[in-house]
């Protein structure tokens, strides 16, 4: 059986396989993935799934989003056993998070189902703020100074394509840095500028140091998203921007 | 000298009068009013002036808002005295203030200027989000449930006018609970429901009371604005909504 393989366990026969939507405030959480000591999103959900579930819960996440990054659409599937129906499911866990994460749905998925293993694409957020606000300071970056809008879009349209994206990786990825990039566009709207991404992996890092290197480019400096890419080399790319202006936006299988 | 009147005191020959645009993020500070344990904006202001002026700093608000009512157009005015240009000393402030208080504007103003008792008029906004959301909990408040728009919309157009609004005010105005409501208006945007006020003066709690009973006749409760008004009666308007969702937008002189 292809899941307990995966997990490492062998389930019940009265398992289910729930497949989530969830969105989340980043900045309230020490990130998706479960400590023994902090509040963590999936730690979160371990908790109040336990307490409707008989016996052990298990939960995959399609991302490990780090500490401050939000999520619109972040997508798990919970293995567990329940005689509820899906609608009392995802309404007596909302009851009982906190109200800085919400499952927008739940639906009965295949045993074999894995969050992570299965999407075929991710979609990712970065959001700029072109004013000096004192406001949502958890959900943007604010750009500071006078900003080249055409000179970043045409670098955010670059990154399109089958690339190595070694030099947007904070660390080297043991699969491979190797990355398909379905979507990259610049959406303007009042003074919000945003990266759009949808690849079918990301490199650790690697929204936020597109990020950090567009805005150099729309800052002036004398970067192309070509010879960055061709480098292969972090150091040729801009910094790592705050995790708060990230939205992990949809997975799709 | 009126001023000297006003704050009690005797200022230098070289005094200044700034008049000061202020925007903050609420849930970063227990209101605006100084107190000693505890960080208020006030209390930022006052610390990071008294850095660059000689002597004794005086700043006076125009409302005193709550902890986590947040400010788009806050007006203070600071009185000190230092030889530093108006540029000069908006930079520096700004740069020595915490990031979610920001100064928009330093004006040169008369020594006679006071920030509160001068306005003619003072604006707020209540912002409602209508659909379920794990994020910007700190800026929006959750309606929770279907809403009827126009109802709501034919609520807060009823506050115009000059009226007694003990009906509204948390605790009672030693001076008067008359008001004259010169814009309410109830705008809409995407999810955002706004109901936006103009008044000559506000009575304690008399926006977050507006909006919990606005958004109660929303909801279909049988309540009329105006029967409300008319009752005199704290009991008779609904429930203070959440500071978080209340902003300080502008004030007229």
């Amino acid at each position: 059986m292809v899941l307990a393989r995966r997990c490492g366990n062998i389930y019940k026969d009265d398992m289910r396989n729930l497949k989530l939507t969830i969105e989340y405030d980043g900045g309230d959480f020490s990130g998706w993935q479960v400590q023994t000591d902090r509040r963590t999103i999936q730690g979160e959900l371990l908790r109040v799934f336990a307490e409707l579930a008989d016996g052990e819960v298990k939960i995959i996440g399609a991302g490990r989003t780090d500490a401050g990054v939000h999520a619109v659409g972040q997508v798990a599937n919970v293995l567990l056993s329940t005689d509820h129906g899906l609608d009392v499911i995802r309404k007596a866990v909302n009851a009982k998070l906190p109200d800085t994460i919400l499952v927008r749905q739940a639906e009965e998925a295949d045993l074999s189902f894995h969050a992570r293993y299965d999407a075929k694409s991710r979609s990712y957020r970065y959001i700029f703020i072109t004013k000096p606000t004192a406001l949502w300071k958890k959900y943007y970056h604010y750009t500071r100074g006078p900003v080249d809008i055409d000179a970043m879009r045409k670098a955010v349209k670059e990154l399109q394509g089958y690339h190595d994206f070694t030099s947007f990786a904070t660390v080297g990825d043991a699969r491979s840095s190797w990355c398909r990039v379905m979507r990259a566009e610049l959406l303007e709207n009042g003074p919000l500028l945003t990266i759009s991404l949808k690849a079918d992996r990301f490199l650790y890092n690697m929204v936020r140091t597109i990020a950090g290197t567009v805005l150099e480019i729309g800052r002036g400096k004398d970067l192309n998203i070509r010879q960055v890419i061709e480098a292969r080399d972090r150091r040729a790319a801009g910094p790592v921007l705050s995790p708060s202006a990230l939205y992990f936006m949809e997975v799709e299988y």
